[in-house]
């Protein structure tokens, strides 16, 4: 997907900030990967191990899901908001990853999203820590 | 909805925190408002006034609905991640409220979603408190 | 939540159909219940014969919020997405209320989320039917 | 993103279906870029032209996220529902395509959504043609 091209075509481009097309499509990455992560642990004969790896993955695909479509908006946006989501974003990558990677030696699901996720929270923390 | 009632059915209720339920109704009832108070605003003659109030209707909108869905789920849950996505809601609802509140004497549906915008962050503040 | 009393504030109502503001509480409700019945099936001891219901569930949620959104938006609507969409929406509540219903002796939550699913199914086809 | 390496970690892929990975980023790439043909169109000096466009690419934006989610699910799924909902899919593109067409001369936003939604509407109809 090419956000940039899309998102440089908004008739006020000043409010895009430094960064936040490459952001907005981690965060869409992160979104589908997280669910796709909690539907293959679903399905693996281990469940019980991943319960919790189920949760954090739907967690954070809502999350990601919902901050990426703040972040594709460039109409009059509000800083404080746009810090406060992104920084709670950053929160659900890390809860994920951590959990994820537990399970990276015998999910090949896990060791992808676990992956995605921690670079989708340093891209966050990255991006919070400039607007 | 009794959304209590369905809560109540978890195998494990421990998890559930002191008014959970009761934002869980909150929100959802939150980012349905919105929902209807940006569609209502892309109706009105004038419509160039509420351009921001739109776009802070949708994002609260996505935002509420997220929280809803992460504070409904009580599998191991992580508290860090729980108070941080409601302290981002809280400044979602109160970044719509102000705008809806400039638009209120104008529009009922404006004068409808600010207070419940209002009210909405608060207890999103009680709860970010306790937890 | 008065989902009618917000409803009934858009500046052209005429596009309302009978029923809508009814069925629109009614999707919220049901998206509610399938995400915490995924959940609660998510904690349950034998959660492999839950595999399926979880699945169901997690779509029911999904489109059900997703035809709540287009439902509740009157602005200058497509009657031929509408139907398209509400019809999908009946099969999705008729494939998770047939699973749920299954498990409804052993499990309180896919009992109530069997009835919820069942009933706005039927809310769907009856709606369909009409537009 | 590498949305087929990702569905390919699946334990069960035998149900993964031909195009169907294929099809999920397609969906992906149109609900976000109906999320920001949405947000330019709020934007634009001349909006009073444009508030269908906004309407037909929020309801798009939803279904397809909504679509995209129910096809990255691999477990055990329902063709029935999944039939169902990729043909009200490819109703939403082609009702937001038609709109968003109209404005293609002015507005370069609604240019590329245009085609990304006629594009999306004949993936979901191959698609459905062989579930």
């Amino acid at each position: 997907m090419n956000t940039m091209e899309m998102l440089a075509t908004h008739p006020d481009r000043s409010t895009l900030a430094q960064g936040q097309a490459e952001l907005v499509a981690q965060l869409l990455e992160c979104a589908e990967t997280c669910t796709s992560c909690a539907d293959a642990c679903l399905a693996e004969p281990k469940i019980d191990m991943l319960r919790r790896c189920i949760r954090t993955d739907l967690d954070c695909a809502d999350i990601c899901q919902a901050t990426g479509r703040v972040l594709t908006r460039q109409t009059q946006p509000s800083a404080e908001l746009v810090r406060a989501l992104v920084e709670a974003c950053a929160t659900a990558c890390s809860v994920c990853a951590e959990e994820c990677e537990q399970h990276a030696g015998q999910h090949e699901h896990c060791r992808i999203c676990g992956q995605i996720c921690r670079d989708c929270e340093e891209a966050c923390q990255r991006f919070a820590g400039g607007v």
